[in-house]
């Protein structure tokens, strides 16, 4: 089975590498050219343009946003090279929205889309131990379903269309920031009586809420180390965005992830974007005077 | 040392039961006679009227809310009966300000005044396993702490002023029902998207936010069974009042709490004020016309 | 008929002056002695206590706040030294909660109680053109009507429960408030982009929005005149946190309201709060950015 | 001077009559036929296609939403008929995006683009008394402003590029929802005390609210008269997500908006989006039990 792996950032890095370890013959595209070579060095072969990728059986792809999803993909010819019967599994956070257009794009072509978008970060990638969110066609699924066995511990399958995977990482992400608001409300209600917010979260993430979420991002919160960001305030309000979005299509309210947009909006205007966004928390500590 | 205990609930009467079974001398009182005599019949001493708890050296209370509260030790003249140099320890949730009022009406008559409110449920208050938080002059928590250690893992000391351990209590509190709110409108997008909201709890509590909290939540509102409540929705508005009452008198902005306010009052117009607090998804969820 | 009249602050002062200017003797108290004197001098009589205020016919109030009110009317004796039949007619805006006891306490000794608090402001109250809500018995306020007529262009009748009025006064304070709120963020969004927040708001206040509490509002924030104070900023709070609590007994979610009290924190804590509570504006450009 | 104007819908109509009124030729499309006979019969000329408009000097357009914009604009050959030096006048409620984008491909073009929403219903179009929202160059408006005078009473110029006008008309459009927003929760709040909606919404608009935005939809939201609608609750939703959309393009935090948005759906979600957008009060009302 001839494989493609297109977008070598920190997850895809190790995933890719995975894939390779796993015995695998695979083709990368990246638009850098440092990862390519790591990824060369391994055994990887290297395509100079999206579209050298050409007629894998597999590709995946796990691109920023959005807008690069749809550069590389489409206007970089990787839809163009793949041949009728390939699948193409977007392990991306990306909208709803582009789920939908893919889905559609890519069936005109005889080409499954899949929907596998990813909890854990690099190292969890690293150790093959993330957890797939999927959504498509279940004959699909169980073509590449050694493929995901090799990158994750387990895959999630939450249904037929694409989009749906899509929606259930939009709802994962938008559980760890109302985690961290939740936090920053609780540790400055807890300053404004003079405890010290960090005394609050080592009680809390160590009792009730010892989960891995709360202790990590507890502990940069306590801290106030929100440099270097392990996952930028910027790209939390887009996927504030992009939840909201996807609510809005089903005709959700959601309360919280419209507080949520609010802080980020904040915290992004007061010169926060750049840094993790647990900083979500310097914007609740800021409106109560206390930073 | 003259132990007293008011206030036998579902908590008050495990920890009662520990001291006594830690070798103290307890004298009990409480509103109805059926834990009054399971007390009794384990070797408690039992009184009357709370003013008959008479003059011990440190007097326990757990009792329903700020109106109980006052109602049982001033007006039911627990107060009255406490020789000065006596220690009142107030396990319960009460508001910050009646914190304030107790530490000042105490003192006045020499009576030392803590606040040791508490986290876990009757199951980990039977095993002695609480978490304590606590706050008050120090000399004082010096001469309990052995009480303490009987009925709780760990007390974790917050300040020297007894407002400051209810102020903790109420963050904690708060923290849990934005969990469960976070839960509800996730859930809700995810059933937009066809994706049944018990499929989408399940991975979540499996996944990234395996805790106790979440995963017992998340159960509650995947299976839809909010009774028997246990801890009722009205309770929770109580205790979501209560932290925005602290955080305004501490001048912090919580819009989290805010939205949570707002959401137990729909939960309560529509009926369901005797469920489990959990049932802030239901709200979500008939918000989104899914219930 | 006697009457008797508590309270002489920016509204007293004109509506006392007014009762007299009409021909009715007036009887009055106030804390500080200056609107005593400007009263006496205009032909009323002054009450060295409140409880002198003795045995009037009709006794009218409008004090700052509920413990001002309890203070003054119970503590203060007001209210022990009317005979039965003898009617109180409460101006100010104070709790329904204060409503409530107060109905109870003075159905108890014999007195009508009425709530009669009002819209308009000190040129508003002097020009006699007060408007008055009003709610309790109606047979009690036939006897009054003629004194209100002299304060006010027209009184409306809300129920025969005092609180409904109070309920209703908070109902329209909010109102006022959310409208300086919408002005806010939609001149920060108007900021935003370049427009000037005073170019929007004299387009919008001249347009669709011409009413005189746009106008208002909306020319102290286009023109950032935060003083002297018309209305206080941590007065607004008052109101925004009564209306909730008004709102929660009756179960009534307010979101707008939530959002309201939430951003006078942030003012608060911004060191704003003896600001004109347009100064809520001021909220909306801090957290854009903008101030 | 050879005129075009595009969509003949309810504000449509009446502008272009007034157009041909002042004795200006006007070169008419409408995707729907009817409209288009009502103008050729008053005088103009009928275009088979969007194209067909062709070269005039000026051509206004008032569509429905981006989408129909961009089809009938770009897809549907408008731009390409226009020679360099033409301008293109949009009149709709478009997102700031679109005015962005067709801000630089009408410039590529060498065509002058302006945006100028109005503030009016139908009746205030045929009046020719809008208010007109403008922005764009300055030396483009003093080109059409002969005509903009045949439209409306005045128009507002708000700065050089033309997204500025589709902000303020989107604050503008904001403004309303949150004062509907604010009467449906204060009607809420009456109500929850037993004083019908209606009466305190007939007070309110009555005095200090006596601006013709609170007495029409105040009086929508007493009469429950939801039907049929002046402006869709769907299009509300629309135009408060287009604001949303523009905020965070500036960094601005708009809870008032957030609520609205959510509250949008709710309505949406229960069956009410073909109502009258004042159905925001019908929200505020079911949540609170009361519908």
């Amino acid at each position: 089975m001839k494989i493609g792996f297109i977008g070598l950032g920190t997850m895809g890095v190790p995933m890719a590498l995975n894939l390779l370890r796993a015995g695998h013959k695979v083709r990368v595209w990246n638009r850098s050219q440092g990862p390519l070579e790591t990824l060369v060095a391994q055994g990887a072969e290297s395509a100079a343009t999206p579209a050298e990728i050409g007629a894998v059986d597999v590709v995946f792809s796990i691109l920023a946003d959005d807008k690069a999803t749809r550069e590389v993909i489409v206007d970089g010819g990787v839809l163009a090279a793949l041949k009728p019967g390939a699948i193409h599994v977007n392990m991306a956070t990306v909208s709803v929205q582009l789920a939908r257009e893919f889905t559609t794009q890519h069936e005109a072509r005889g080409i499954g889309y899949l929907a596998a978008p990813v909890l854990g970060r690099a190292d969890v990638a690293a150790a093959g131990k993330l957890n797939i969110l999927a959504a498509g066609k279940a004959e699909l699924f169980d073509r590449v379903q050694p493929l995901l066995d090799v990158l994750g511990q387990k895959t999630w399958r939450f249904g037929e269309r694409p989009e749906q995977a899509n929606a259930v990482k939009l709802a994962a992400n938008f559980m760890i920031a109302s985690a961290i608001e939740a936090m920053g409300e609780a540790a400055a209600l807890a300053q404004g009586h003079d405890v010290p917010g960090a005394d609050f979260l080592e009680m809390i993430t160590s009792t009730i809420f010892a989960a891995p979420v709360y202790k990590g991002y507890g502990g940069i919160i306590a801290s106030q180390k929100y440099e270097p960001p392990g996952f930028k305030l910027v790209l939390g309000l887009k996927d504030a965005r992009l939840a909201l979005e996807a609510a809005e299509g089903a005709r959700v309210p959601m309360p919280f992830a419209s507080v949520i947009k609010d802080n980020f909006l904040d915290g992004i205007a007061h010169g926060d974007g750049n840094l993790d966004w647990a900083a979500l928390a310097r914007v609740a500590g800021r409106r109560a005077g206390q930073v």
